[in-house]
């Protein structure tokens, strides 16, 4: 059911700043950037590698603000890792037996996310408090 | 230099709880399984993907006890993404480039890892809280 590690979602307070440190240590480059008022973020997607399956990026989460998801989950527990996304080639057939097995659902249906792709969370409760993503893009499934 | 995303470490508390949630939920399937004494951990990798940089992996991590890095993290954060792993293709080379852009090592010289690979581990204060580890190994470079 899952294709790849899609990305992971790093939660920073300054995204220039992050973005510039990725690029000066890693070498990573932003094929990428966002903005999502649903979601309260301003985003930055770094990509890591390409393969047969899609690529896999670093995504750097900025909050708009501190009443936000971002913004609280930096409050509580500072800067670091928010969740991962994994690929998937059909989102809503992954949604329907993730569902079945007993997983909680956060997104019952999928909505639009980065880069023109197709997304939906899990609730990180089922999941040992791993917010989890799935992802499917034309190019990335 | 980053050649791939190689694993996401998740902390939990009862392994094999977990590893049937993942194989339940997702179909992954766990391809090792590992004590590390000198990490304070056991620890199962549940394969993700193949690609022609290497597999990508859920690394299931439970402690051994509670004075443990990993007992530790579940103590103050409860369980939920732990660190994140990346492939390299020469993880000294790696070491000396991410050194010398101003990163703080954790390891200064590689060590022995999962699946017989060679690993260090970057500070995670450096990169905005994500404890974040580099992976060397001839079928996973």
């Amino acid at each position: 059911m899952l294709t790849r590690i899609d990305h992971v979602g790093i939660a920073c307070r300054d995204l220039e700043e992050k973005i510039a440190f990725y690029a000066g240590t890693f070498g990573l480059q932003v094929v990428s950037r966002e903005l999502h008022q649903d979601q309260g973020i301003r985003e930055a997607m770094l990509q890591v590698a390409d393969g047969p399956a899609g690529a896999s990026y670093v995504q750097l989460l900025e909050p708009l603000g501190p009443d936000t998801t971002v913004g609280r989950f930096i409050a509580r527990r500072g800067e670091g890792l928010h969740h991962v996304g994994y690929g998937v080639t059909d989102i809503s057939a992954a949604l329907a037996e993730i569902g079945a097995a007993g997983a909680r659902l956060l997104d019952a249906r999928p909505r639009h996310g980065s880069m023109g792709a197709s997304i939906a969370f899990l609730h990180p409760a089922g999941i040992g408090g791993v917010l989890t993503e799935l992802v499917q893009a034309p190019d990335r499934g």
